[in-house]
């Protein structure tokens, strides 16, 4: 159901000093993920967009952290 | 080097509705992510620890989105 895969998440949150992770909470921590890009992939289309490029690049995605 | 895998990632964008995508762009955004996520990792743990749990649960997630 969900796109960004659990494992890495899973793997982020242990790093961090996680010691026992429930599966549905890394599944919350993946949609929440998949939203944001979701999100930021409307205001990284319209950055490429409005500089005439057909190509999204680096750039756009980083102007549309911003919001 | 980023840990967030990239192929799940560009098909948000094309979904979103990117024709073409540079592979540094998705890299790009990859990395954002995963930066939010260990940013949000901190406060994920810091919640259970309040609710004195040992086990992240989907709740000390959510309670990190707002932050």
């Amino acid at each position: 159901m969900t796109e960004i895969p659990l494992a890495p998440l899973e793997r982020i949150l242990r790093r961090a000093g996680a010691q026992r992770v429930s599966e549905d909470a890394v599944v919350t921590l993946s949609k929440i993920l998949q939203d944001a890009a979701e999100e930021m992939s409307e205001d990284i289309i319209e950055n490429a967009k409005k500089s005439g490029r057909d190509i999204i690049q680096p750039e756009d995605v980083k102007a549309a952290i911003k919001k």
